[in-house]
């Protein structure tokens, strides 16, 4: 029963994609973007892939000393009940920042003069495409042709994920700790696998960067105690010669090898969102081989409450 | 003899301190910092403290589209032939930005017009006094005093670090993967941490930092399988009583003991540069424990020479 509500989920992504709220970005010197775990991930992404202003993430309850009223501060939360993004909005906004709120209600909704309010009843970490597209769409990143192929991209995962299942099987069987390396622009997207793997799956992961990694992962690599606990995923275009030479020296260098997975789709917005899609499916395919439920987050509900104590 | 070598090395950070030179702010908007690995921590420290200006750090070979006259470039490269850093640099030059460089040699002394130069024979990782103190100067952010007493407590800590062998040992007879939490202002150094466990022990480790592990790993933490396996560090102040809260609400709800690290001294130089060689000495340590070269980086030199096939 848990699993059929969570493909629901799942199977919104696309439907979002064609969420078109947008904000104002002009006069903005810089971007400073808040938010925490699942609505955290969309300003990381952005941030990877938009580079024209300086966009600096902030997940912590202060605010960096440079945020005036040139910077265009967006404050993201799902629930809009977050503490540390609702610390950070109310001080952005005392300094006089241009205020942005995605949300889908809460104290968020009610602070913010004109809230982008996006729907309710999902798990943040599934509401993604809602939470990215103000953002894009703002910047002039997303057009209809590349919604419509992402749309069509995520369908196909929706319909088919057989694949992902298998390696969510070879997870499960060695109870694997899962290790994923992203290639730039799939570095944030990195990091949300490892929080799928998190939330979803309720198993410990990390994830890291090329070139980052070459310069101390790659020693561990070699040398580890329990390297066959590991499962090493990397997240690569395999577009880029140099980098392709830099994944494969790695591999042999260290005795290591990595399950690549490819993007789909020609367009930016197909590509990383269907590499985000992709983690989505093995860590919920590894929940159920695992027999834990993807939507429970009871403790992270408990924290909640335990700190308003 | 590796040993003593390396010792030599950690007992030379409280000297690195003292290292005074330094380079015009003047008019910069924003700065952006490359650097990699060993190099890189010093920008991510800085980066996580000193917030009156937008800082972006770059640990790739390209640079954000935002760079131009009025950004402040600093490229951080012990060696001065890190070719992500080298490129960056070119890149940065090339939009006429304001550029710095950290650097004992090589290509990016050549390249520099007026480089700061760092003694060489160190591991860049050993040189993280030289390289983070021209940013701490520059910016009016280390006096004397404070280097005064940072200089005293990393002294101590070199004459006597048998509590941190003692976690070494523990962490060596579970054969533990270790996992480092920073609360600020220690975020990044935790990740410090995790490269000098993978550089120096050659063991794979990994890093995150509160909040923003409790809206992920914090439901990982209860329910993951091999849970055992790990150990569990908190960089941490202990000053702060909503902080404080939250680590102990996440003990226990998830059942899992914080392995609490707490900094030394008074100035905040002291502070974070204590936990930094803390750090250094458990992994040191643990080298010894494992039977590990602290000083060998074998792999890391081998992928720098194939890729340069």
């Amino acid at each position: 029963m848990a699993n059929e509500a969570y493909v629901k989920e799942l199977v919104s992504l696309k439907e979002q994609l064609k969420f078109d709220r947008v904000f104002d970005v002009a006069g903005a010197k810089n971007i400073v973007i808040a938010g925490m775990g699942g609505s955290g991930i969309a300003g990381m992404i952005f941030q990877e892939i938009y580079s024209e202003l300086p966009v600096y993430m902030v997940n912590d309850y202060h605010i960096p000393n440079f945020v005036d009223k040139e910077t265009l501060f967006v404050a993201i939360s799902y629930s809009g009940n977050t503490e540390e993004t609702l610390s950070a909005y109310d001080k952005a906004a005392e300094k006089g920042a241009k205020m942005v709120a995605i949300t889908s209600g809460g104290a968020l909704a009610s602070e913010s003069k004109e809230p982008i309010i996006i729907p309710q009843g999902l798990q943040p970490r599934a509401a993604l495409g809602y939470m990215i597209m103000p953002l894009l769409k703002s910047f002039g990143m997303a057009g209809n042709d590349e919604i419509g192929e992402a749309y069509d991209i995520l369908g196909k995962i929706d319909a088919q994920n057989e694949g992902e299942k298998l390696i969510a099987e070879e997870v499960a069987m060695g109870k694997k700790i899962p290790v994923i390396y992203g290639v730039y622009p799939y570095k944030a997207v990195a990091y949300r696998w490892k929080t799928q793997f998190n939330e979803n799956s309720k198993v410990i992961a990390y994830s890291s960067s090329f070139p980052e990694l070459n310069h101390n992962d790659t020693m561990a690599l070699k040398n580890t105690y329990k390297k066959s606990d590991f499962y090493f995923f990397c997240l690569s275009d395999n577009r880029d010669s140099r980098m392709d030479k830099r994944i494969k020296a790695t591999e042999e260098i260290t005795g290591t090898m990595f399950r690549q997975i490819g993007a789909r789709g020609k367009s930016r917005l197909s590509r990383i969102m269907s590499m985000v899609h992709i983690g989505d499916y093995i860590t919920f395919h590894l929940a159920g081989l695992l027999d834990k439920d993807p939507l429970n987050v009871t403790e992270i509900e408990e924290l909640k409450l335990k700190l308003k104590e």
